[in-house]
């Protein structure tokens, strides 16, 4: 493909989507990316601009001709500028909002004037409306007529004289409406209405628990200033989900397309954090050193403990830190939740107290050792249930999120406690 | 709230919304749900039931009289009522059936006649399409007589005389354009089919990828048969995340309202694989209990070792995962994804081989025992990120979920390759 040979390009490339270019553009190394750009450059679509993981953007802005910047950015609609020019960085901010006609420049700015991550951000400007005593007929004559609408929308917004949205009419309705209907009548009954502040996060989980299609965005006076689509909320949703996945890995971002030394970067800081409780741990285990010199069966089985206790706090938190997403967790059931979980690890706990404490007496011979092995599991997975349930809550209250540090307490904890309960019994029971 | 007032629980159960509602219950005990059920009864709404966790709906439909039942779920659209029908056992299957119209359940054994998971189940069989030839004018004033409307719809489908279907056009587009326009001038230039037999979770891709806002389905012979809407697009999504996030921390479903035993019996089999795989690195340490009597140092340090390799693989895997999860792994570029893993993992390998070695060095005194930790690190991550790729690509390759076993192999490879290599070592540099 990349021989040279625009003709062929072209004719590769022009029934793709923007979406399966741009990933295209993601798999490939920076020279070819380059390359491909610069073959591939009179045609360039802005949707590509769109839809590229951000720490490519820039990249490829730098590869494109002016001209052919300018001619990309401006067939994009004002959210879609506003999502690309976010992430950048002043000089190619600038490049893309001179590029830009004067009222699409103003629509950006004003954008961006909102708080990051914040509906107002997300939200699109153009939005079709209607009078509260407009009826069917009225209203398809002047959707017919208006020169600003939305390139897609599913609903006219009912407004009262002061602009304060009333409800939503599914254009569905209006189509198979008689022309005489009042618009009133047809009013949807579900009908949620969006703070323009309001974080996107909350934004996405309004239209996924109440199954919203679009929302009006009203400013501190209750005003409609915009709308927001089911698709923005989709993407969003996308992100966080994508977030909480890699932040309870110790992922914090980062994409298959950085360079080697900045991934590297991304993942020290948790491996550090890691290091110094792994170091905890062995601290534990060195104050028990003349045990473990007497008796280095104590020495071979200690991972286990920890390792079992590391894996079920993982699996309460994990389930934990969803439920605290999904707002299934709450203060109305947390105590109960919490008793559950310890109860789990106390059935898993006696269960593989059973099997463990069978190994270790099959394995070395010694009655003593399956007793200590089997109780340090017990009292392991009691705790990771605890722990598990507790250190995330605890998190959320503190305003930290739960996905990005759970792991590393949890851990340390079942460490420490595994260790300790196994090697302290150990050195009560055997000496 | 539960003293039995039913028309205080009216007043204060009303503006909710059925999802809220089912949120409610969800989080409330047993006896409490029966309780509140029971009081609420004759206002049962069948959203309720739609919106209520999957594991909670035989219980709440056996509380409910046969009349409420009746009525609650005949309000349900079609695809909504299959999504609750296909979960419960026979009895309760032919209840909910029983009560319906002929009419719905005829569909809703229709779309019971599709795999489990596929677009067959998720679609709605009501569709809004029109012939290609139409104009504008026809096509609202047939919808405005036609009977049997989709409750929801965005697009009307152009359709060939064989019923094919040949373009999406949004009712805005119609609503604004002309009576005399012809709909195929008009028609979105973004257009999916979806196979009646696609798994859902490349349905939510398609939606997700192309920004779609609704997609007709088709059968074998490209006969439209239903159309799917973004908001169950959505959901999915939702819910094919959520059981990556749950499989990747070894938890394979159940929800927070679950009893004990049932809970710890779901989470036994990870627990146990995990076992498994704790006494494999039990063995290799145990090969080097001559040289751990000697030096009970190694003991104290060797689950520092492992512990890093566990999180730098686990790092690694996940973002893995969710790169096959989203396409951007492909066979495309994985070498070159498995090549800047491993320099990853050379380079933080390098990072905190310094780190440990100083400490090594510091805490025993012994410059070989700070050689041998720091080279047992580097050894480890970079094998990391060579598992922590190689895992998940491998398991997909052989149709297994790489979210659902990746974390056991690649742990259990860190733990093998962390003992055998810091052990090792020190057998030979110590001795």
């Amino acid at each position: 493909v990349e021989a040279g040979d625009q003709q062929a390009l072209s004719v590769l490339m022009d029934p793709l989507h923007a979406a399966d270019i741009a990933d295209l553009l993601e798999q490939i190394t920076q020279s070819d990316r380059a390359d491909l750009i610069q073959l591939y450059d009179r045609e360039f679509d802005g949707e590509i601009l769109s839809e590229l993981d951000e720490s490519l953007r820039e990249e490829v802005i730098g590869f494109l001709r002016p001209d052919v910047l300018a001619e990309a950015v401006r067939e994009l609609e004002s959210d879609d500028v506003v999502d690309i020019v976010e992430d950048l960085d002043e000089p190619h901010q600038e490049a893309i909002l001179e590029h830009l006609e004067d009222a699409d420049r103003v629509a950006v700015e004003q954008a961006l004037a909102y708080p990051e991550d914040s509906a107002g951000r997300l939200m699109q400007r153009e939005t079709a409306w209607a009078p509260e005593h407009w009826n069917v007929g009225q209203c398809i004559d002047h959707l017919r007529n208006a020169e600003e609408l939305p390139e897609q929308f599913y609903h006219v917004i009912l407004v009262d004289p002061k602009m304060r949205p009333l409800g939503n009419v599914t254009l569905g309705r209006i189509m198979s409406s008689h022309r005489d209907t009042r618009l009133s009548d047809i009013v949807e009954e579900m009908f949620q209405v969006i703070p323009v502040n309001q974080d996107e996060e909350d934004v996405a989980y309004a239209f996924n628990q109440y199954h919203l299609i679009s929302a009006p965005v009203v400013d501190e006076s209750e005003r409609l200033v915009g709308v927001i689509t089911i698709d923005d909320a989709m993407s969003v949703l996308d992100e966080e989900h994508e977030e909480d996945i890699l932040r309870l890995a110790g992922v914090s971002e980062g994409s298959l397309s950085d360079t080697v030394s900045e991934t590297a970067r991304q993942r020290f800081p948790w491996l550090g954090v890691n290091l110094f409780t792994a170091i905890l741990a062995s601290v534990v285990i060195a104050l028990f050193e003349g045990t473990i010199e007497k008796y280095v069966a104590l020495a071979v089985l200690m991972p286990i403990v920890a390792s079992m206790g590391g894996n079920a706090g993982t699996q309460t938190l994990t389930v934990a830190v969803r439920a605290i997403a999904t707002k299934d967790l709450t203060g109305a059931n947390v105590w109960r939740v919490i008793r559950r979980e310890v109860f789990v690890g106390l059935l898993n706990g006696l269960a593989f107290a059973i099997v463990m404490g069978a190994v270790g007496v099959l394995w070395f011979g010694s009655m003593e050792l399956g007793y200590v092995i089997a109780a340090a599991m017990v009292a392991n997975l009691v705790v990771a249930g605890f722990a598990g349930t507790v250190v995330p809550v605890l998190l959320e209250k503190m305003g930290v999120d739960p996905a990005l540090a759970s792991g590393t307490f949890v851990t340390t904890v079942t460490d420490v406690v595994g260790f300790f309960a196994f090697l302290g019994l150990a050195s009560i029971m055997l000496t």
